[in-house]
């Protein structure tokens, strides 16, 4: 039921964003038990200076240009312990997979109802 | 008050994006009672590979790479009964404006109050 | 905490961009109290007959196809007040900044707890 929205600066080769795209979508099969079939992305890429913007440091954490946005929508009813695994496998695998600081994976959780989904045919597919 | 983002493979002729957009509206209207001039989209193309994931199949629904992803934001309150019209509707009517199978449709709805929106001159149009 | 996806019509300067991202977070600064590191926005340009769409007129203000849409994820918990302040700040600041109408400024704000966030290195950034 993730629908994942990954935002990424440009210049990564094909093999690095599809090792993102694997990465984060085993964490979210290991922390919060999706399905290895639900499997739904929309991978973009953007310029590091223009496209994508963060601050040089916030919370204690420095930040370079070469930020990844990782805006996950899914159903709601994870557990804090879960979201706090969700993070934590997704900064490890991600950054293992793209060569991207986990310092620069930023990540953003949107909640929805069950009933808010359509997976084909124009069904409410949970529901 | 919908905001819309059809997220959408690349390869297709202006004349099919348009019918798209205007059969997505038109499912809105139908059944959501959403106004015709409430007609807000953002459309992009994705590298149906590498821009767009989903999986072979899912829930018994078999899907190509040909994927459209509609994400709409619009103002939380609707039933279940319009959530179900509304999925329906927009799988049959895009479908056949864009000749993209019903199957690779794919919705998701997020809700928001009513005061979380601005249409112009910095005024919060609901409230 | 905000996650901010700017999305305008192609043709504007990049310093015509870069005061529309400025102008955005200093309005979120002045109003919701964001504090200045915390500044995150994905910016996309779009072609505004295909890409942005809109109508011609809504709730009695007229529309061009120079648009900017405004999409603010954040941690819910403002008042109306400041939501009310919010837009009329961004549509001030951003339609002087990048020589956009005020009234083709649109905005929406998705709210999400503050468990919902991961700003660096996997960790639960406000929990």
């Amino acid at each position: 039921m993730p629908l994942v929205r990954i935002s990424h600066a440009a210049g990564k080769s094909a093999e690095a964003i599809g090792a993102l795209s694997k990465g984060v979508h085993q964490a979210m099969m290991d922390t919060f038990g999706v399905p290895a079939e639900d499997f739904w992305q929309i991978i973009t890429e953007h310029a590091p200076h223009s496209g994508l913007i963060g601050p040089v440091s916030f919370l204690g954490i420095a930040h370079t240009t070469d930020l990844v946005f990782i805006q996950i929508t899914c159903a709601e009813g994870r557990t804090l312990d879960q979201k706090k695994a969700l993070y934590a496998a997704i900064a490890d695998k991600a950054s293992k997979a793209a060569c991207v600081r986990a310092e620069d994976i930023i990540i953003n959780l949107t909640e929805t109802k069950r009933e808010n989904w359509s997976f084909g045919n124009g069904l409410a597919s949970f529901v």
